[in-house]
């Protein structure tokens, strides 16, 4: 469907960083080093709740070889408000307490120390040597455990926000939210048919490949270089110079290539305290978490339960629909449950809406952003209800979602009144697709869900420099996760009318680019995207203004096209065209270096839709789900590289069908994680999955020149609900609580076998 | 002389790199390692000049260990034309052979081939085992000898350019030079005093203490990244991209701490030969050359002859002056011949001049540049023949270099007509200063010279951004030689106002900055800095545009004051003052990130004019020279820092009295130069020398807003004649031909000794 005018925008050449990261070239974080180096290492909490009485880590700090030990009282405390760090709204008290833990461990795998050492055995040595006097308190995992009032409380001080009047004691309860459109109750008068039911997600890590790592060096001045595997190196330099009170600007961080993210890395673990180790001993610090440390410190998504009630006509029309979501936070608050509640319903077009969330914090890791954050929770309920009230009804399911789909100008239930969109040109292009025209094989069941994701705008910076050759290099500040370099390339040479190998893109470090939010939201081609052809139009004006003096005429009267400037009006013809390799020539004679710039907060991030259809078996035995094909379908906007959007697609199913079949922690009695690795945490390899074919449907963003839409976060949403509701078709048995991993689908299996039978 | 009303501007804060130089933090050249690198190495002539017949590698490649050998063949020859490379204008076939002989062999060191292996042991017998078949041929070293009709001819091409009709047959000369004002022959008329002398000075190297290091890393797709000491990391790249035919957005060159360049590291050495192996071998290569080799094969400045003849009228006002100046470029053409001819009687406002320059090969290496480029040459000719006829006319030197000063409005024989200038003012700072008011000691003698440079502008690029806390990030491209960090921060502190500490001064690598001209010509504080102070205006320009958001006003109704946008006309003391760090704090909702940016060809650099004062002793007997006292004053524009201002002139009078006295090369027969190391090629140390006094005399440059002037090239000038001056007065001989080294001193001594007696 691409626009047949444009040259480069939607092609798929090779990317600018594919030779290195197929050769191994390609550093990531472990990669750097520097002379003198010191190892750090984080003693972490064996408890999963216990107060700090004391730390005493005076024999660590005298063994030989090691520089310095730190602990909380080594980072400053800070106030109990959210403030902005690098763009992002966080409560830098809790992010102190998460970095280093100060009164309590407040779960298994907390820090509560750090050691700054010669070797890497020695500092585990001398992790040993530290002796922290805990107080064991009584732990709660479960979130709605941790709602119940007899609850252990994580923090005293913790009073619910969003209810009114306050409640008048700490709970783990830390924030109510209430979203409502039209009147609830009025609609469900109308419904003909009302499906309730509640549902559970278990958390799950972003199963990222590389654990995070980092290498922080402070001088002897107070400036700092930080080399980091992150999703924003100016977040990195925000999290650093507030926890650490530097001034941003005595702060570099550059970041590493990264082997994914997901999320995941958009907040500090081991960058303060490499730094504030650094800063104790005057040498390079480098940290590098194991995988244990990354399953029991970092991510995940939050798990959750969602009560959802939809009530509709027997022509399919929504007339009302509500649902209660409650996230875990992990051990401080802040779980995603604003786009949870705000995703919910947000692809049909319901005129009485009603979500209630909350924000419940536990004795588990602190959670982090994954991929569309929240979405997949309340989309596994409501699209599970959607398949149960399709199955009501006899309608199909498409049909169904058809009915009442979100289009433009439908008003969502959060606020805004969507602009053009595609939902419905998903859904017909599914419909219409081989896959969902063709029978479903004997043995098979077939299933349908979908998906919504705001995509976001954010500040975003970039340069664009004409070499002297008239070579072109174009700097931007977001860690490239997802092949963003191929794309703002694409689009620099789109606009400059240039080949795209004459287009180099380069990710700068914090000094080198003004401000980049994180990579994240699904922001970064559009929004940094923006930033670059904005920049590219500004060495456009500069290069038409060297043409014109040049020819000696007005600037007005060239033109640039095909990467030339031609003379234009009256002087049409005058004059030879001028490449970019001419007028960069002469550039020091007409003015000096030619360049571009441009820094936004883009607005209009143009929401996603995707519609999924799986086929897939189930062992009744083993309880084992085979999925035979899958179909991911997307309203991208303009596919700048088809393929990388293609890969976003196929990696958001796996990383989905992960979720609903798979992935959970497990926890024991004492609150202590058994599954801290891939052997037992079991996400899914390429063998589980067949080839994941995907349906790119481009309704371009009115708000972007190029049309881009974000792509990255949609393709999680819709596969939890699509592999449940083709597992419920396939069984006759609907899940409601994930994953559906072997021995609880068996179970469910055995259990409703013989009922069913008895029917 | 401070401007009183500046806060920042004038002071002496520590410099931004400082504390990591003095802590050994900072990263020199040899301090960039890769995983996996190679060493490279390099094949050196033994003969001054020889044609290479054939050269056989097979047994060195065949060395287990050795991964690359590369010879000329490696390296796609060039066009015999001047073209811009790196906004330098060369001839690339020279360079090319320069960088890797290809016919013949032109002087003893000249690089034939090359290894990279794993080991320095392993590349060092490598080197040893590849087989050149010499044809030894005649060689000529002297500028003299090479001029003659007979001399052994380097470049059977060379055809002088410059004279008509154009000679038949090639010859050493590679270009004759003619610049005229007025009527040269008529002057002499009018004189009633000439003064007519020929004077000779030897090449002397730059001596930088580090050699010259690279590390360069070519991946598979092309793409190559190199660290390099240099003084232009911009040229490293375009040398390298047009040597090697890989397009400038392709290479990106990271430039390292230099540990001095003073003009000899504007050009390329090891970057293209490491640049090369690296390609062959897909590893990262890694040379550093020995300190013999950087004798035997960079820089140095030329030596050359000039004869003078000055006509004046006996009042000491001058009528006529003449010199024809001879520079030896070494193996291939280009000694800074312009400059020299161009500065020769740049000091003085004089009607009737002639200048005749010529350019001359021989089998030395090719000069390279070195502070004030040519024009110490000829100013030890001008200016000890005006101190002849300061001697012959009974007047003080500089009563008669006031006379005759040149001043705004004088008309230059090279073209350009004076702005304001400050020779007056610096002359008048020298006679009422206390050292030249001091009666001279017994038994020493005082010399005078003046000295001039043009100082440049040319390309910078520049970028300012607000960092969230409110701290400023100042970019720019130019290696940092001599404190143009703490200049940069300084101008930006004080156009913002701001503390200097907010500032942070970053250089960024080619890929993360528009194009920036070499550090060099004493552009950086003037050009650059123009290019950051018009970044910091248009970062303003946009915080206005930010306040008057917030206070929904017209940004023109907004000024900006000591660092806080305040507002003005009808709304003054209608909100409060917003600060950086205010504004900063809601960039985000404002309209995305704060940068501002600039790039420029910088017009109107401030010629500079210095005046040396040096009393001395010369111990008769052994010919020794011992500096008592040593003054430099010089017109420095504004001193935006002063101490580095005064380390500038400093530096430039140890290095031009090293000149004077000790340094030179010396061949032997063969033309095998005989002294490639510190204790045989005499320097100056601390303890040869007093502590130089300095007077900074600030004429500000009116085409700048702080009023720059470049200030490191001219000190460098007067030093040679100053010193000789003195040692006339000192000793009654006249010395025309440097060094005036013991050896040489004490035999002209001993020469006029018996014939001053006969007299």
């Amino acid at each position: 469907m691409s626009n047949g005018s444009y040259k480069w925008i939607g092609t798929r050449p090779n990317r600018p960083d594919g030779a290195d990261k197929v050769t191994g070239r390609a550093r990531f974080g472990a990669d750097f080093n520097m002379p003198g180096q010191l190892i750090g290492k984080v003693l972490r909490s064996p408890h999963a709740h216990a107060r700090i009485r004391s730390i005493d880590t005076s024999a660590a700090a005298a063994l030989p070889g090691v520089k310095a030990v730190v602990t909380a009282q080594d980072f400053p405390d800070q106030p109990n408000v959210v403030v902005p760090t690098g763009e992002m709204q966080v409560n830098l008290r809790d992010v102190t307490r998460n970095v280093m833990a100060r009164e309590k461990a407040l779960y298994e795998g907390h820090a509560v120390a750090a050691v700054a050492a010669t070797t890497e055995a020695v500092a585990r040595q001398a992790l040993a040597l530290i002796k922290v006097d805990y107080e064991v308190l009584p732990h709660v995992i479960d979130v709605e455990a941790a709602m119940k009032d007899d609850a252990p409380v994580l923090h005293d001080h913790l009073i619910t926000e969003g209810v009114k009047p306050a409640p008048d004691k700490a709970s783990n309860i830390a924030k109510r939210m209430d979203n409502v459109k039209g009147d609830v109750e009025a609609g469900f008068r109308q419904a003909e048919v009302v499906i309730e039911r509640r549902y559970a997600t278990q958390p799950v890590h972003q199963g990222y490949i590389e654990p995070h790592a980092t290498l922080a060096s402070a001088a002897e001045d107070g400036q700092v270089q930080i080399w980091s595997t992150t999703q924003g190196h100016f977040q990195v330099r925000g999290f650093c110079s507030r926890l650490l009170g530097v001034e941003a600007s005595q702060i570099r961080v550059t970041p590493s290539e990264i082997g994914g993210g997901f999320g995941g890395k958009t907040v500090v673990y081991l960058e303060p305290v490499a730094m504030r180790l650094s800063q104790k001993t005057g040498k390079p610090v480098k940290m590098v978490m194991s995988r244990e440390e990354v399953f029991r410190a970092s991510g995940p998504a939050p798990g959750g339960t969602v009560a959802v009630k939809i009530g509709a006509r027997r022509d399919g029309r929504i007339v009302a629909a509500e649902c209660t979501v409650a996230l875990q936070a992990g051990a401080f608050p802040g779980s995603p449950l604003g786009p949870a509640c705000w995703t919910s319903f947000a692809c049909y077009d319901i005129d009485n809406i009603k979500v209630v969330g909350f924000d419940v914090v536990s004795n588990r890791p602190k959670v982090a952003a994954y991929r569309a954050p929240g979405a997949p929770i309340s989309a596994w309920a409501v699209e599970s209800t959607l398949d149960i009230l399709a199955q009501e009804l006899g309608m199909d399911p498409i049909d169904l979602r058809l009915k009442n789909a979100a289009k433009k100008g439908t008003k969502t239930s959060y606020g805004p009144t969507f602009d053009t969109i595609g939902f419905v040109e998903t859904l017909e292009a599914v419909k219409s697709s081989a896959h969902y025209r063709s029978p479903v094989k004997p043995g098979m069941a077939r299933g349908v869900a979908a998906g919504f994701w705001f995509n976001v705008g954010a500040d975003s910076s970039a340069a664009a420099h004409v070499a002297e050759d008239g070579t072109v290099t174009v700097i931007s500040g977001n860690p490239d996760i997802g092949g963003s370099r191929a794309s703002l390339a694409l689009m620099a040479a789109e606009e400059l009318g240039v080949d795209y190998d004459k287009v180099r893109p380069v990710i700068a470090d914090t000094s080198s680019i003004g401000f980049n939010f994180v990579t994240g939201g699904s922001r970064v081609t559009f929004a940094t995207g923006l930033a670059v052809v904005n920049s590219v139009k500004d060495m456009i004006r500069e290069l038409k203004v060297r043409a014109a003096k040049t020819w000696k005429v007005d600037p007005e009267a060239v033109v640039w096209e095909n990467g030339h400037a031609r003379p234009a009006g009256s002087n049409v013809g005058e004059f030879e065209p001028l490449s970019l390799a001419d007028l960069a020539a002469s550039a020091g004679r007409t003015g000096g270096p030619i360049n571009g710039h441009a820094q936004l907060n883009a607005q209009g991030a143009g929401p996603g839709f995707g519609v999924h259809v799986v086929d897939l078996a189930v062992d009744r035995d083993t309880g084992i789900v085979t999925i035979d094909r899958y179909t991911a379908a997307q309203d991208v906007g303009t596919a700048i590289h088809p393929s990388y959007v293609e890969g976003q697609l196929q990696g958001g199913v796996v990383q989905g069908v992960g979720w609903a079949l798979n992935e959970e922690y497990i926890y024991n009695a004492k609150g202590k994680l058994d599954n801290p690795g891939f052997l037992d945490y079991r996400m899914p390899v390429a063998s589980d999955l067949p080839m994941i074919e995907t349906i790119l449907v481009e309704v371009p963003n009115p708000h972007h020149p190029y049309g881009v839409r974000g792509v990255g976060e949609v393709p999680i949403v819709p596969p939890l609900a699509a592999v449940g509701n083709a597992v419920a078709r396939a069984t006759g048995v609907r899940m409601t609580d994930l994953p559906m991993s072997p021995p609880r689908l068996s179970a469910a299996l055995d259990a409703a076998t013989p009922r069913m039978a008895a029917e």
